[in-house]
């Protein structure tokens, strides 16, 4: 079914819905409005009655009714006159005749004999149109008329709406998914990260499991790209505004950036950097550079801070500080595509490692030359950019999606882009060219020819923000890491206090070869110890009680449903470090 | 010597320094002032003529002339009137002596026959005294007229003067020493750090070298905390201003705070944080806590602003944006002396480790009673708390200065401090007594008793601020690291280009083993390959030609003269990745 004809069906379901209402709870019942939404619709109504759960499969039920009667949907043109006459006992609708332009044709659609609404359609022609539809009441919230605090709260009831009851289930399906691997609920059971309303919005604290993983990741990234010739720097957050004003950034950024000072009045302003660039550019404008020292490249586990709208924050997807694995690299032209194919496989390396290389795709952000003052450079530097990344793209066979005005203001981007559990899209990892900030910054190279030039530029990330990326992965895996990320790795679990001392040799033995572990030595049953440590999605259980004492050897549970006994501590040893070595995904 | 009489013989030479300089360049210099300073005296002359280098030889002569004559001081007793006319073409002095109060006595001293200063002693009797004086011009610099823009700029004469001539030998090696050692000029050499005009003062950028020694001790204490059970955490850089009001900093500490935003007109203030205590005690308030829980020892790797003033920076020592080894620890009071000793003891290992542990001495800041305001807490609460630490102190065994009204405005704290090579002293790390804190977080815990109780709180760093140490470490080493510690490892030096091949094959078994390797690929000589490394204080240089080729073998050279040919690569790789295991100082 084409999408246009899903949303017609939406809508027609929205006037089932609020037929039924009407037929259920009377005429008492005013209606708002209800439009067509991404999985379905609502209807806002205004009711003395509260719509409780009970209530529900009544009204899926009298749904279900009228579309068995197979009723007919009719269109009517209405003159300001009628329309005010028919919907007279309807003061929402009034309000919205009322506000129609003078010339605008007012129209209404009928379904069956007694029921009509103000509406511009189309809808299906009857409602046996919608007999394969599979639907389903979701909710029942409050929501103010026409979205504003100053208005009536009305109940909005949400329904679930798609062509067939296959792909109904499959959405109820996916958002129970959905709402077992959202991090921003997962991550706090987990005890990953929490926030706190006095520190702020999209200020997220990492708690001990959170930061051990994004110490792992950010050893694993530094490690990695040290071993492939990166140089890594440390800068500061801050720098006065004279910094931005040539990068640029004052006049293309400040809305998204926290300034210290008042620009008017002090003497010096300071603010937070919402990107690493001229920054990390300081480290090679530190000595003269020759082509022999190129390319030359920097990263850096950077901190940038971005002033983000209060509604657009999001658990650890969009925070307004986070810490990116952040890189520069310098090159002539003839190195461009050749580093730029290094970050690429380097970046595909970390989606790899981690497993979310499946789930992402690229995107190519090109600039808007119809909308010229967000970006520096003349068009023949952006035509030149575009080409030269369009061709290498090419060369490397990517297949990506173009995003016109999505471009960096000083260049165009590759964006490794990732969905969420909810659907929606952001961007992992970028890799930009940029053939205009080094000139800005007055970055040189003298060529073998004696000329000095300034050289190409590649800003990337390697495995993105830290934050970011624990999110997806405690979406992507429900929070049951690979074992070499688990915050906790193994968790000991003595059968009484007799066996603390055991378990505590086992712990030395583990934590000698760099295992993270735990021991559990609450006065609780057995049985509970496993249940919480299976809670917590630790990846392994070593049981110790008289049994594995007297035997030395360990009983060992792994969160899959593992349970092996008798097992030697050494091949357990064996088997977690070479598991952790290997980085093996679950 | 005591102090005192060494300032008398400084101040008695000062008028020397006026009479032999008269003596030399006549009347027409006219004198300003001479005070006595810490390693010597200065005296400042209004002159047509420019004193020169060439100049101070013929100073320093007619000045032992001037003390060889065994000349006389005289202390005269004078009216306002006598003494306008004495010093009637001195208009300095004559401008002194029309400030001094009306009731003031005036005094001024002869020197020999045919010099007199407005001066108010005292001095030696005789310039016989100042025989065994060892002095030496050091330098002339240009100074203002009562320190004054709007004034002249005078000629500063700067004279080190010391008891005997073995003193100010002492004291001119240890400026040279100084000199050579001083990390902000060291560490600018050896490209660990710069700063850069438009990112602003106290922001310094480090380059590789610097973020690699850096990122060196981060992990290894990282790794040493969690082998003693710190948990870590990463809270954000910035708080809404509610938070700093319940901690208290709003009140006590918002003029070295960064503010963003307005406080008097916008909904959210925050503020960059000064400290990290009130966003880790975030991950204690996590969950309800027991005294089974405790001690929780929370660390974190935590950057830091402070808005320091602009003539306070310093290189790496004092800056606006810091890292720290940031802890903090809540216990049961029963368990404070214990977790304080292990806070101790972590930061005694640091030091020790680092090399550190000779140059550090022990401060005890308590609070000033007569500041009350600069303070929380009660008379009685920091009574409690200083007699806590004394006692605790006692116990240890620790030997201490104490400085008054140097504590933290919350708690006491015993500071270990360090003096950089010019002798300024500062505190590299700090562990401090909280008990109040808590209760303004609502932080408590579950006793046996089943009351909830506020635990006590330590604040502590182990390694202190990562670039203030660093800054003492190039100092302590003069740049030549301990190899565990030096970016650089390792430097392979190729005879000519026909044996990069074996080169790059030493590399790779060298960073196989985690060794940080370069090799020195330009069209070079190999002195001045060497001769390069050396002056980098690269700990080793492996030298590869034919002879090395043919016999498989390597040549060596330690940067302290050793050399060693026909070595076996393996041999060196045990070698060297023992001293790295083992963190061995030079």
């Amino acid at each position: 079914m084409e999408q246009k004809d899903v949303m017609i069906g939406r809508h027609s379901l929205a006037h089932v819905l609020a037929k039924a209402v009407k037929n259920l709870f009377g005429e008492e019942v005013k209606l708002a409005i209800g439009p067509a939404i991404e999985d379905g619709f609502y209807y806002d109504f205004d009711s003395s009655k509260t719509f409780t759960e009970d209530d529900i499969p009544k009204i899926e039920k009298e749904m279900q009714k009228i579309i068995g009667h197979s009723e007919k949907f009719e269109r009517k043109v209405l003159s300001k006159i009628e329309a005010k006459s028919i919907f007279k006992d309807e003061p929402y609708k009034l309000e919205l005749i009322d506000e129609l332009p003078e010339n605008e044709e007012i129209t209404a659609y009928t379904l069956g004999d007694n029921f009509i609404d103000l509406c511009r359609g189309p809808h299906v022609e009857n409602t046996s149109k919608l007999q394969n539809w599979g639907y389903k009441v979701s909710r029942v919230n409050g929501a103010y008329w026409k979205g504003s605090e100053r208005n009536k709260m009305l109940q909005r009831i949400y329904v679930y709406a798609f062509p067939d009851k296959k792909q109904l289930n499959e959405h109820i399906q996916m958002l129970e998914e959905a709402r077992k691997r959202d991090h921003n609920k997962l991550g706090r059971e987990l005890e990953i990260f929490t926030t706190v309303d006095y520190i702020g919005q999209g200020l997220p604290i990492m708690l001990p499991n959170g930061a051990r993983i994004i110490q792992t990741l950010q050893r694993f990234v530094e490690d990695e790209e040290q071993k492939r010739g990166w140089l890594l720097t440390k800068t500061p957050f801050m720098a006065k505004s004279d910094l931005y004003k040539i990068s640029g950034h004052w006049d293309h950024y400040r809305d998204g950036m926290f300034v210290l000072g008042d620009p008017e009045n002090d003497k010096e302003v300071l603010a937070l950097r919402p990107m690493t660039c001229p920054f990390q550019y300081q480290a090679y404008l530190n000595k003269a550079r020759s082509y022999k020292d190129l390319p030359l490249r920097y990263n850096e586990t950077s901190t940038l801070f971005r002033n983000e709208a209060s509604g657009e924050m999001h658990g650890l997807i969009r925070v307004r500080q986070f810490t990116i694995s952040e890189g520069h690299l310098m090159c002539t032209p003839e190195q461009l595509e050749d580093e730029f194919r290094g970050c690429l496989e380097l970046a595909n390396y970390m989606l790899k490692t981690l497993g979310l290389y499946e789930d992402a795709s690229y995107r190519f952000s090109q600039w808007d030359p119809n909308n010229r003052e967000k970006y520096i450079g003349t068009n023949e530097q952006w035509d030149e950019a575009q080409n030269t990344m369009e061709k290498i793209l090419k060369d490397l066979g990517i297949k990506y999606e173009i995003g016109v005005g999505e471009a960096a203001f000083y260049g165009p981007k590759l964006d490794i882009q990732i969905k969420n559990v909810w659907g929606k899209e952001d961007t992992l990892i970028t890799i930009q060219i940029d053939q205009m900030l080094a000139e800005k910054f007055g970055m040189e190279y003298t060529d073998k020819d004696g000329v000095k030039k300034n050289p190409y530029i590649i800003h990337r990330t390697s495995i993105g923000c830290y934050e970011r990326t624990l999110a997806y992965l405690i979406e992507k895996y429900a929070g049951a890491f690979p074992v070499w990320l688990a915050p906790v790795q193994v968790k000991v679990l003595p059968i009484s206090e007799k066996f603390i001392d055991k378990c505590n040799e086992i712990k030395s033995q583990l934590e000698n070869v760099g295992v993270r572990v735990e021991i559990d030595d609450r006065n609780e049953k057995i049985g509970y110890k496993i249940r919480s440590a299976s809670s917590m999605k630790i990846p392994y259980m070593i049981i110790v009680g008289e049994e594995e004492v007297n035997s030395n050897t360990i009983s060992l549970r792994g969160r899959r449903n593992e349970n092996v006994s008798g097992l030697k501590i050494e091949d357990f040893i064996a088997r977690i470090t070479k598991e952790i070595k290997d980085k093996v995904l679950n």
